[in-house]
């Protein structure tokens, strides 16, 4: 059996990744998504092992230690990150792992996973991007500025990434990362354990 | 709009290439596929354009010498190859075109093109493949050998390609490659005309 893929998932807030995401599950049944480990505490209606892993300080400190996290980082005094067991143990048993992670975290997981496949899913454009930020009406006219300059950073690291899905329509964004996925299978790179049998 | 893609689909004889193929082009109807030029003569029931372009020799040197081929090569006195300018037309309108040949012309091809995209379609085993030549009741058990002889090479050469198709069963294997076709799409490295428009 081929281990699990490890694909990773970014792209700036209002380009549907999460709706996407979950289209993709539903096609997908067998497809884990990794839960992110953070030391701030949960908030209303936050749950544990769903929204993040809450885990205290030392636990996370001690994870840094042990090389447990496959990226982190500190935010206003807070760790968030990725642990590297479940991740693991999920591709061992030949299960596709998604790391919903921003560009940063991405980086250092390509460091450590050469064989990640990476995603970068984008707005069709900026203006499109401002509308659905707008439509949202949660946000301030400041907020919606904030993360439209937080969007153009990102999309200036998207030199990271294999792949860019246009999410223009969420039933073709979904097709399109699951072909990915089931692409990503038929790479030469990994059949190695086929070819071995094959005697190639 | 995007040119279309150069898919190369080599394997060996009894692989079910060509079974695979035809389940493609139902699932993708766009999908072009280029007929061979060759100098030999039309067999019975061969139609020019149709299942090769029958060319003279004297045209076929000149288009050599105008670097109109993107590959080629001479078996039993006659030659044969894939020219360049029906490929570069469809591909200009975006239109996505297999070439279908042997290894050493898909060598060639990757030399002229490195951004087309390699399928090496493989039976499940050589086992598998003994089987349906045996099954054909066409051929000789010489010819069977002669065949198996020539699976080895070619699989020999497979690290040349970048995806493999495991032709186990039609309709997954014929999936297969229209998830490599739409994962390629998705390139980073193919979208550089909407990430200028993104201003990235």
């Amino acid at each position: 059996m081929s281990k699990g893929l490890l694909i990773i998932l970014s792209g700036p807030s209002g380009a549907g990744k999460g709706t996407v995401l979950k289209r993709v599950r539903e096609k997908l049944p067998g497809l884990q998504v990794s839960v992110s480990a953070t030391t701030r505490l949960p908030r209303e209606g936050e749950e544990n092992g769903v929204h993040y892993h809450f885990i205290s300080r030392d636990d996370f400190e001690r994870t840094i230690d042990q090389n447990g996290l496959l990226e982190y980082a500190c935010y206003c005094d807070n760790y968030y990150g990725t642990l590297k067991a479940p991740v693991e143990q999920w591709r061992e048993k030949g299960l596709d792992v998604v790391l919903e992670i921003e560009v940063q975290g991405a980086v250092k997981v390509l460091k450590q996973c050469p064989d990640a496949v990476s995603v970068f899913v984008t707005p069709p454009s900026l203006q499109e991007l401002e509308r659905r930020l707008i439509n949202r009406r949660t946000e301030t006219s400041e907020a919606v500025s904030k993360r439209l300059k937080q969007a153009r950073a990102e999309l200036s690291r998207i030199e990271n990434y294999q792949y860019l899905v246009i999410n223009d329509d969420i039933e073709t964004a979904a097709g399109q990362i699951v072909s990915i996925i089931e692409a990503e299978k038929c790479r030469l790179s990994r059949n190695r354990e086929f070819l071995g049998e094959m005697q190639v």
